[in-house]
């Protein structure tokens, strides 16, 4: 009997999957294990694998089975499913002319490159024209892609990280967000100084030790070792494989907290790729479904469970067993309050839980006016300091610590920010919900029994891989649309209480 | 201006190197790092770039390209090599139909899977369908191949591991040693029963100072360690790609003499890989030579050079200084001695220098009278043992460490084992020319220096790649073809001195 037009998309599906997870595992070398002088090599056979994988997406027979398997019926809501998220990845494949992609590529090097010398030196001026060529090849990308998918020019960028996600709500959500942080900040700040500083545990940490803490928490929160491993890298990241996921962080041996909030939130990443539905691994429907999602789930771990000050009562003994310590800096009050400390900076990367969206908002604000024309590359770096200004009450001594210190926009990463803050609203949410759900995930983190929380989350985040968008998703998991008034609600209890 | 036949068939075996590279660093992270639970999906990832590779390999346009750049003038030695190994890689992937490829793949998993349980029981009947049906479909592929290549049976099947090796010359260098080995052995037995036992190092032997004495005596020897890694596996391999070589040991903390003798064979690999030509990276021509080349380097940085009373009066300090130990069983004589011991025994991969061809000559001699139909599957096991009888004076006292040992052809790899004593006879000569060449080689040992050995067979092999068959090459670096007389004379310098 011959393969239905179904049938064969699945096979072929199945194929660039295992390719994408080759890429994915040489990705993990690249970054925790490969000496630098493979550098290039590595390139070259990831690039050949990019190309190879992009010749099979857009090979014509996949367009013909997609018109084919749409004529027929009798596929139920997963196949369905399947088939839209195989189109979109074929029309987004399939938008751009071979030109584009060359331009696009060739402006996406040129502009990082200069990016780093640009970067350190803060120098905008060195760095403007490359930007707008990229801006421009990105926009005519945009274009291209939204025509195909029947949407505006700054969703069809939002699209490509967060599927079927909409700047008109993006917009409504943020503006929730915009109207209580500055108020709220300010109040945050003044009782956090009013209670003084929180004292910092004295090092070294070595290594080792941090690293057997961090394997611990991580058995603990259900990280399986037999599918999964812990190791170093520059930048703490989770990549490889639902079945194989590997999960970076790096160590200060005079701090040991940075780090390992740094795993907790992978590990977060890492049960969400670990538990995506196993009938579905190698098919686009089966895999994880956009980065707010992915992002929430990482910060549901991080931010909601692991900076409570339940779970840091019920870590702190474990703390204090692994280094041999004890002491006043030691007690979960401190812990807690060294893990709650708010404080307005430049940089986004260091930013705490409350003014991190002051960070992303500024930044979804200006890409948006850039993207759709109403502003231009040369007043990014005053309308940045502007929004800084405004949002933090801070001006960034110079470009380096402002507009240049995100690596996204000279990458060719628009429409990427956003998905940060909505993940952070997204796992508050989700979080509200699974403790009303079941109050058996509240006393587990308190007790180091996560299996109640991990259970919830399986069966209303993990298990649904790309079934519906986000936000079909939350409606199901939580009742409702994302509503920003949770996460505010949290904030709140957290740090007004 | 439009690419010639020849630039089109560099670019396409260029892509097939990259592929070729992804899947080798994924081999060594599977042996090396991989969680176990990662099995199932890295054997699809590999079977996927296989299928890629052989698709671009066979592909129409191949063919078309290698018959149009044959008729090219203009083509220097190296491009000509290059097209002679290229029309290798096409002919052999070309020459089984895709009814014989499945069928063969099928037996050698069936055969393989059935030989983890057959060995540990030593049950030779349980196995003995599914080898007699493998070698079936094996005789099957290689006569294929023979008529596509103009070569006998067996022959073809060699020629997969060793390029233009003909066995009518294996047949002559193999009775050489067989003419010799049986009288020498009684005698160096009888030597070193004389002698006494040599004293066993009292351990434990803490894995990270042999780490250590590994990567010090790397170094020493020219590893490259912004070039490739030392790592753990089950058992020691060098794999990896040659811009980023990845050698693999495993310790036992109660003896570390094999664990480092295991790093400093593969060393030899490892050099060789990564001293091939950079002009031909990615090129057929580039690649290393065959497996009895490869052999001849690993066996002359082991056998030769660092298993020498020279190179252990050099290194003992070296390891009493690391171990922090000292007494009769650090001195010299005592480990040069430890690490020349000979001893007959059952198991091929324990063998020492001198009884290892007996095991390699009686696989040979069996495998091809299978192949060529002299000798019944059935009657492996009454034919290894009588073999053993004469060869080495042992019987085995079961299958398991008799025919049932080695996993070579249970797996489809027939014609393989003659490359070990080729590389073994090879790397005696090449180090007779070497040290005839330049006395600093010899001096070096002495004293840690190594770059004048390693720059004559950098010149002299390694640069080389595949520009001619290593008998060729043996007659430029030495002035002669293979001579088994020259590894003849160095075991009986060293052995009975």
């Amino acid at each position: 009997m011959t393969d239905t037009p179904y049938q064969q998309l699945e096979q072929r599906f199945k194929r660039l999957s295992a390719l994408a997870e080759a890429e994915a595992v040489l990705h993990w070398d690249l970054a925790a294990v490969m000496p630098r002088g493979g550098a290039q090599a590595r390139a070259e056979q990831l690039a050949e694998l990019k190309a190879v994988r992009h010749a099979m997406l857009t090979a014509p027979e996949t367009g013909e089975l997609l018109a084919s398997a749409d004529a027929v019926d009798g596929l139920d809501a997963w196949q369905r499913a399947n088939v839209r998220e195989m189109r979109r990845r074929w029309i987004k494949a399939t938008a751009l002319t071979e030109d584009l992609v060359v331009a696009l590529s060739k402006a996406e090097s040129a502009c990082e490159t200069v990016w780093r010398t640009a970067r350190p030196a803060g120098d905008f001026a060195l760095i403007r024209p490359y930007l707008e060529e990229l801006l421009a090849r990105v926009r005519e990308a945009g274009q291209a892609k939204a025509e195909k998918q029947g949407l505006g020019l700054y969703d069809a960028l939002l699209d490509d990280y967060e599927p079927d996600g909409r700047s008109a709500d993006v917009d409504r959500e943020f503006a929730a967000l915009e109207a209580f942080l500055p108020g709220f900040l300010p109040r945050v700040l003044e009782r956090q100084a009013a209670a003084g500083a929180p004292l910092t545990p004295d090092g070294p940490f070595p290594r080792a030790k941090q690293e057997a803490l961090a394997v611990r928490l991580m058995k603990l929160l259900g990280f399986d070792f037999d599918h999964g491993r812990l190791d170093v890298s520059l930048h703490p990241f989770c990549g490889g494989t639902p079945d194989d996921v590997r999960i970076t962080t790096r160590y200060d041996e005079d701090d040991f907290t940075s780090g390992l909030m740094a795993v907790l939130h992978e590990t977060g990443h890492a049960l969400y790729e670990r538990a995506l539905p196993k009938a579905w691994r190698g098919q686009p429907v089966g895999d994880s479904l956009g980065m707010s999602v992915h992002e929430s789930q990482s910060l549901l771990i991080e931010m909601q469970v692991c900076r409570s000050r339940r779970f840091l009562t019920f870590a702190a003994p474990l703390m204090r067993e692994t280094f041999g310590a004890g002491g006043p800096a030691w007690q979960p009050d401190n812990l807690y309050r060294l893990y709650t400390r708010v404080r307005p900076d430049f940089i986004r990367v260091d930013a705490d839980e409350v003014t991190y969206p002051a960070h992303v908002i500024l930044r979804y604000r200006l890409e948006k006016a850039m993207v759709e024309g109403d502003m231009k590359v040369a007043d990014l770096p005053a309308a940045w300091n502007e929004g800084m200004q405004r949002l933090l009450g801070l001006t960034p001594p110079s470009d380096r610590e402002g507009c240049l210190q995100d690596i996204h926009w000279y990458d060719g990463a628009w429409g990427y920010f956003p998905t940060y803050t909505l993940g952070a609203m997204t796992a508050a949410q989700l979080f509200d919900a699974a403790r009303r759900a079941d109050p058996a995930i509240e006393d587990g983190i308190g007790t180091g029994r996560f299996k109640p929380l991990t259970d919830w989350l399986g069966a209303h985040v993990h298990a649904k891989g790309s079934l519906m968008p986000a936000r079909e998703l939350l409606i199901e998991a939580s009742g409702r649309p994302l509503d920003p008034q949770l996460f505010i609600r949290h904030l709140t209890a957290r740090y007004l209480p």
